[in-house]
C-alpha cells in the first residue's frame, strides 16, 4: 500500500506536502519522497524511513516551487531498492515528469515484456515505471497527457491511483474500478489531490469529493479541469480500506471510516450476543469496533491491553526463546482488568492468527477467565493482488479453516466474524461496487488462476465542468 | 523526568534493559543509555534520541555481562549536553561505578559549592554528579556503599530514585519521601528494579512491591538484601505521576494508574453532571478519564479527535501564520461526530491553556455546538521543583486565574476541575503522604521562597529480611 | 574524468574491485560504485565520496559473485546527482546489464533527441545512459553485444572507454581513437580490464597490453576473446593524461608516465638553461619533472614547498580576506630553502594561472630572490571536450596571452613552456596519433565551432586470437 | 603523540584553530577537538576522525569567542573512548577551564591513586585528567594558575606540553626537559602557541621562538607574560621528532627538520659509500634523507615506489592470504626504474622490520638486483615511555638483533644505520640535552625497570619580560 498526494498553487508547497504525507504515513512507512517543479526543473528528495526521518527543514526548503507531488511507500513487492522509492522522475524532450502511484498492476509482466520488445530499458522493478513508459509512448506519438491517460486505462489491469506532474501541470487519475481511494479538495488557494481526506484536513482544507473511478483531473494556472475517461460496468472499492487500512477519521467514497467500524461493532454485538464483564479492543485497530460493541451491548468499554507508543521501525526482536514474550512489549495486559473476568476482545480482522493467539495467551496469563473474540470483518480466505500486502493462501488461517477451527487455533472461548452482507451494509455501497476479493476469492479484474466477475471497462471521454469547485 | 532500570543475574542483560527502557520511554525521549558490568569493567552505550534510535543489535551485543542499568532522559534542566546523558560512569580505586537517577535535587547549588571548596571538579551540570561525589567521599573515608547511601539521605534535598552498579553489585535507593516512583520484581532468575512496573511486565516478570521511601536494596550473588536507611514523618508521592506522567498500565505505590484515572472520570461526572451527546477524550492522556466519565454518566464514549501516531521528535513546525493549523496535524477532529453536537471533552490537566484553546477552536470549526471541558485534576497553580518539567507561575494559566477566567480563555462552554479531596480519594493514599505542590504551592521539602510542610527525615537503619522475594 | 575497472573469474571480486578503485582514485573523487553479478542477479553499492568513505567491509561482503565492474567519478558535467553515479544498472528481457564509462560524448544531445523521438525515457543526464540505449536497441533487434558495440562505434562521437557486464560476461571496448586509456592484464586466474595499469599492480597482477582503439574484449568461462571492431585513420591519445592526469607509475599506450615526465624535465632544462641554487617542484604534480630537470641541469633538487597530506574534500575555505593565505595551508614554503635563493620552480601545466601566482607570492614572502618557472607542457590554449574538466577559453590564461604576458601575470622572474614537438617526442607516439586539442585547438573528432583534423573511422570486424594471454 | 594549539586575540578563532590543527594533523589522526571561550562560557566540539571529518562550517561557526585551544589525538594509550578526546573541559567555582596536552606521564598510576585517596573521581583514563586535578587542587587552596603550574612541574614525571584556557586567559607550559615540542608566534594581532611551527605558517604568522623547557606563558588582554618556573640539569628533546614525527617544514628547538634529515642523508652516504644506479626513498618519510644522499653521492634521485595518496583511515585490509600484496596498494614499485638495477633504498627508521621486508620483496619482484638499505637513524633498541607510540622490546626488531641479523631478516643486499653521534651532530643540540631513550635505553626521567641519567629538576621562578614579542 502507498499514500500519494499532489498539491498545486501553493507557496511553500514542499512544507504542505510534508504535512500531507504526515497524515498519510499509516499508508506506508518504508520510504518517502517529494518532488516539486520550480518553474524550470524538478527538485526532489527521497529516502528510506518515516516522513519525520527523511525530511529536514533544510531539505524541504531546497524543494522550491508552487506545485509538487509526494509519496509514502509500503513494501508491497518486498523490494526495498532506492530506484523503487517514488515519486519517479524522468525527462522527455525537454519536459520533466514526476509520477507517484498507489496500487498494483496485475499485468505488469506482460506490459514489461511488450515494452522490452520495443527496446525499452527498465531501471526499477516498480510498476510505476510501466505507467511512465505508456505516457512517453503516447507523447512521442504526438498525443497529449489526456491521450496517455486514456491509453493507461485501456492497457493497465489492476489498481492505480496516480498523481503526476508534467512540468508545472498537476494531473491525477484513478482506475475505472476505483479500487484504491483518491480524493480532492482545497485549502486556501491551493488544490490538493490525495489518497485520503485526512491529508486535506491536515492542511485545514475542505474535501470536495472523491475522484471518480476512471476520471482524470488536470490542474494548472487556467484552473481545474476534469474528464471522465473510462467507466467500468461496476466499481470495485476495496473493503479492506474500511476494515483496516484507512485512518478512522478519513471519508472514503462517501463514508466516514470510524462510523463504518462503529456500526460494525454494534452489528456483531447484535449478531452474537454475549454475557461479559468488559469490552476490550486490540489497540488501535479494534478501538472503533469496540466502542460500537460496548454502546450496543451495554457492556462497559475498558482498555485491558495498553499499546507501547514508541515501537520504532527498528525494534530489535528478542531471541527465539523470548519471542513469546515480545507481544507484551508491544501490548501490555492490565491484570486488574482481566483477572477472573469474562472479556469481549474486539479486533478488525484475523490474518495469520499468530498475533491473536499470543494476545489471548497473555490475557489468560493475566487472569482472564473467558475471552470472547469478535472480529469486525468476515473471514479472510484469499490473497490480495490489488495493492494490500496480504499473505498467500497457505499463510492465511482462514483459507482452509472454518470458524470453529480458527477459534481452537487462537484458543478463544468463543469467536464470531462479521457476515459479508453486514459488512456491505455498514459500508453503505452496493456489493457489486466493492472488491471483496480477499473475502470471496472473486476479483473485479482478471487475475491468472483466480475467479473474476467481469466488470468490463468502456472508454467514454465525457467532459466535466471546467471548474470543479463550488466555492 | 526520567526513567531508570537496573537488572541483575540476567543473561543478555543489555537486551533486557533495552526492552525495559522501551517500556519506560514515556518518561524521557531526549536520550538513552545503558551500562553493564562484564566481570572486569564497564561497557556502556549512550546517545540522543529514542531507545529505538540509540541502540542497534550490534551495540546491544557489545554490552556484555549479566548485570546492568539503564536510563531514559527527559530534559528537566534544559541542558542537552553529552556529559549529561546517563548512566554516569566513573572509576575509583580500581572500582567501577555507574549511576542512573530520576529526580531533582533542590540543594544542588549548595552541595556543588561545598564540594568545589574541597577541590572537586565538575564535568557536567547534572545533579547525578553530586550523588557520585557523596558516594566516593564516603568510600574514601573507608565507608561502605550503605554508608554512602545514608550520607545521601542526610545531605540530599529533593527527589531521587537511584539505581547504581558498584562493580557487579546492583544497588537502588529512593528518597525518604518517595517522591518519584521505584519498584522491583523478578523475571525468571533475574531481579529488576525500575521506575514503573510496566518495565517488569515487558520482561514477563512479576512486580514484587514498590521500593519503600528511604529504603536501600542491594543485589549480588549472595542474594537480595534490604535496609530501611531513613524515614520521613510523612511521605510525599507525586500526584502528577497519577494524573499524567505514569503509564496507565503501571501500578504505583499500590494503585493501578488506569483505575485512578477511570475513578476520577466517574467522579467528575458526578460532581458536575452535564447533558451532552458524546464524551470525547483528548487522546491519549484523557482516554481513561473519558471512559470513566462515559460509564458513570451514560453518555456514549466516541472519539472525535484522532491522534496522528507518527509525530516524530523532529516534526518541522509550520511557519507562524500556519501555526494555528498545526494542531490539526497532531489531532484531527471528525466533523461527523461533532457537527451540531454537544460534547464533553475530557483531559487530564490544563497547564498553559494554549493547547486546550486550540483544540476547542478546531472542534468548533468542525461544527461542535457546546464543548463542556472536564479536567481530571485540580487547577495547577504552582511550579514543580521535584522533577516534573512544569513551567513557571507566569506561564501557568491557573496560577492567577479562577475557573471562570480559565474557561473564558480556552473558550469552553463550561469547565470543571476535579477537587483536591476527590483526587486524594481516587489515588487512595492519605493526603499527608502525597506531594500536592503543583496544586497547593506547599511542598514536602524546603524550597527557597516556597512554603513547606516540614516532613522531617530521621535515619533509622533498620534491617529487612535478607531475601525479599516470596517465591 | 573517471576511472573504470572490470574483473572476471575472481573469488571475492568486490574486494579486488575495491583495491583497484583505490589505485584509480586520482581519476575521480566525487563518487564510487561497484556492481557484481552473483549468478542470478546484480549486486551493487554506490555513493558520494572517496572509495575509502563509500565502502565498508560489510558492504563489500554483500557484493557477491566472481565478476564485477567498478567506477570512480570526477564531476565532468558538474551534475552531482545520485542517478549519475556509475556503474549504471538495468535489466532487459531478463538479462541484467551494468555499464561503467570514462569519456565524454560530443554528440550526446543529438543522440538523446533521436532516442526520445523513439519514445525512450531518460533518467539521468549522464552520457552513459545513451550507451545503454544503443545496446538495448541492438539486442531488441536480435543483435548480439558485439553488434551493439559495433553500433556504438558507428554512432558515438567523442571519447569512451567502457567496461560492461551482461549477466556474467565481462565486456570492454575503447573508442577508435583511443582517447582515454584502457588496458588489461591478469592476476592469478583473474582477468582485469582497467583505466590504468596501476590497478593491475594493486592486485599484484601483470599488465598484458592496452586495449587497442576500436577493439572489443569479451571474457566469460569460455575464455578471453577479442575483436577489432573499428579503426580510425589516426589515433588520438590524450596528451593531458601524460602531462597531469595519469599516475606517474602507470604505463599508458606503451610509455611509463614517470619517465615521460622526467624526460620532459630534462628537455626543459636543455631548452632554456638557467643559473639557480635549487630545483623545486610544485608537489606532487611537478615532482617527476623536477627530478629530471635537476639531474640534467646539475642544480640540486630540494623541496621548498611542503604539501599538507590531509586536505580533505571538505576543507572549509577561509573567509575572503584570508583567502590569499589559504595556499599556505595546502603548500607551506620553507624559508630556509628559499631565503635569498634563486629557485627553479617546476610544475606540469598552467591552467588559470591563479594558483601559480599565489605560490610564487608565498615563496617570495619566504625570501626567494628569483623564481624561474618551468612548465612541463606547452601553453594550454583551448578547452577539452573529450573528458578532461578544463575551463572555458575565457578562464584559460593561455588562450589569449603569450608567454611574457603569462609571466607577468604570475609574477615569475622567468617562464618557459615545453614545445609541442618536445612533448610529442617525450611521449614517443607520432603526433598524428595524439589528441593535442587543448594545446592546438584542433581536435580528432568533429566538435561544433571547433577545428577538426578528420580522422575518419572504418568498421573492420577483424577477429583476434581467442586467448589473448601469453601466459 | 598529539598536536596542540592555543590562539588568543583572534576574531573567528575557531577557524584559525581549524587551520592550525590541519597543519598538525600528522601528529594525531584519531580524534580532534576545539574549545573556545565566548566571554561567559566554553563552546566545544570534539569527534573521532580527521580534522576535515570532525568539523563543518556550521560547527566551527558555533564556536564563538576570540580565544581557544585545539587538539588532535593519536591513540597513545590505545583507549579510544569519547571521554579521552581532548580538550578536557571542566568548571570550578564558576570558572571554566579547558586543557589540551601532548605527552605521557610515567607516574600517572601513582598520582591517580594519590588523588583517589583524597576522594577524587576519575572519568577518563587520560593523564590529562591528572593535570586538571592538580590545577583545581591548587586553586582550591587559594593558589593562582602559576602556583598550579609550579605544582605540576614538581609532581609530574614524564613529557607534557600543555595549552590551557582559564576563562578567557590562555596559558601554556612545557615540561622542564622540553621532551615534546612547543613554540609560539604571532599572526596579525593574534598569539599562537602550538606543537610545531607549521601551525603558525598555516596562519601566515611568524614563529617567535620555542617555549623554553620549564617555562610558562600567560596571555590575556594585558599582554603576554612569561615565567621560567623550573629548570632541569639537562634538557631531553625527543630525537624521534626529528627522525620521523615532526613535519619536514617545522623548526624544532632551533633546527629545520628537513635540513636535519637532508644532512643525515648526506652523512650516511659518506659513512658507507655504495655503487648504485639510483637513490630511491620510501615515501614520504624517507624523501628528505634520500635527497641528501643523492646530492652527496651523486647517484641520481628517482622515485621507484609511488605512494597511493588516498589511503583512508578506514582502508579495508585484504584477507590473510592476500595480505602480502597489500603493501602494493599503498606503495607501488615502478619496474622500469628497478629492473636489473642496483638501488639505494632510504628510510627514516626500522621499527618492526615487517614493512621494510615487504617493500624489499616487492622491489625485488619488480626486478631490482641489489637493494642497499640506508636508515636515517640509529638502530631502535628500546620502547618509548614519553609519548611516541613505539612497540614493546619484543616487537622491536633492533632490540635483540644486530645490524647483520636485521639485514638478513629484511632481505636487503646491504644495510647501514646512522650512528648516534652523527644523529646528534645533524640535530645540532648537545647529546646531554636530547632524549635518546629509544636508541640507548637510557631515559631522562625515572621509569620503573629502566635506566635513567638523572637530570634533576629545580624550581627557579624567574620572571621574563612582560612582552615577549620583538615586533
Amino acid at each position: 500500500m502507498c499514500g500519494i498526494v499532489g498539491i498545486s498553487n501553493c507557496a511553500d508547497v514542499s512544507f504542505s506536502l510534508y504535512y500531507a504525507l504526515y497524515a498519510l504515513q499509516h499508508r506506508g512507512q518504508e520510504s518517502a519522497g517529494i518532488a516539486t517543479f520550480n518553474g524550470s526543473g524538478l527538485c526532489k528528495f527521497k529516502g528510506n524511513g518515516l516522513v519525520s526521518e527523511v525530511f529536514s527543514e533544510a531539505t524541504l526548503s531546497s524543494l522550491s516551487g508552487s506545485v509538487g507531488i509526494g509519496h509514502v511507500r509500503y513494501p508491497t513487492t518486498g523490494e526495498n531498492r532506492p530506484e523503487n522509492i517514488q515519486p519517479f522522475l524522468f525527462s522527455f524532450r525537454g519536459h520533466v515528469i514526476a509520477i507517484a502511484h498507489n496500487g498494483n498492476l496485475v499485468n505488469y509482466r506482460d506490459l514489461r515484456t511488450k515494452f522490452e520488445d520495443k527496446g525499452q530499458i527498465f531501471w526499477s522493478t516498480s510498476d510505476t515505471e510501466i505507467i511512465s513508459k505508456i505516457i512517453t509512448e503516447e507523447i512521442r506519438k504526438g498525443g497529449t497527457i489526456e491521450d496517455a491517460v486514456r491509453k493507461c486505462m485501456e492497457c493497465l489491469k489492476g489498481s492505480y491511483s496516480v498523481v503526476m506532474m508534467y512540468d508545472g501541470d498537476l494531473y491525477a487519475f484513478r482506475d475505472p474500478h476505483g479500487i484504491r481511494p483518491l480524493c480532492f479538495g482545497k485549502a486556501g488557494d491551493s488544490y490538493i489531490i490525495c489518497s485520503e481526506s485526512v491529508a486535506i484536513d491536515a492542511l485545514a482544507g475542505t474535501l470536495e469529493r472523491d475522484v471518480y473511478p476512471g476520471e482524470m483531473i488536470h490542474i494548472n494556472q487556467d484552473g481545474v479541469r476534469s474528464k471522465q475517461i473510462a467507466e467500468a460496468r461496476h466499481r470495485g472499492h476495496c473493503v479492506f480500506e474500511y476494515i483496516y487500512f484507512a485512518r478512522a477519521d478519513s471519508r472514503l467514497d462517501g463514508s466516514l471510516v470510524y462510523d463504518v467500524r462503529r456500526k460494525i461493532g454494534a452489528q456483531i454485538s447484535d449478531d452474537e450476543p454475549v454475557k461479559a464483564d468488559v469490552v476490550c479492543p486490540v489497540p488501535d485497530s479494534g478501538t472503533a469496533y469496540a466502542v460500537g460493541f460496548s454502546e450496543q451491548s451495554g457492556i462497559p468499554f475498558k482498555e485491558c491491553l495498553i499499546k507501547n507508543r514508541y515501537m520504532g521501525r527498528t525494534f530489535i526482536m528478542p531471541t527465539q526463546k523470548k519471542r513469546e514474550q515480545a507481544v507484551r512489549i508491544k501490548l501490555n495486559p492490565i491484570p486488574d482488568h482481566l483477572n477472573n473476568r469474562s472479556v469481549v476482545l474486539v479486533d478488525d480482522s484475523i490474518v495469520r492468527g499468530t498475533t491473536s493467539r499470543r494476545i489471548i495467551e497473555t490475557m489468560r496469563d493475566a487472569g482472564a477467565q473467558e475471552i470472547h473474540m469478535r472480529i469486525g470483518s468476515p473471514i479472510i480466505k484469499a490473497p490480495c493482488y490489488l495493492g494490500v500486502d496480504m499473505p498467500t493462501r497457505t499463510e492465511l488461517i482462514g483459507s482452509d479453516k472454518d470458524v470453529e477451527e480458527v477459534r481452537k487455533s487462537i484458543t478463544a472461548t468463543s469467536l464470531h466474524y462479521l457476515s459479508v452482507s453486514a459488512l456491505v451494509e455498514a459500508i453503505g455501497i452496493p456489493q457489486e461496487d466493492l472488491c471483496l476479493g480477499c473475502l470471496t476469492g472473486c476479483y473485479p479484474v482478471e487475475i491468472t488462476n483466480e475467479v473474476c466477475d467481469n466488470r468490463c471497462i468502456t472508454i467514454v471521454d465525457r467532459d466535466f465542468q471546467t471548474n470543479l469547485f463550488h466555492h
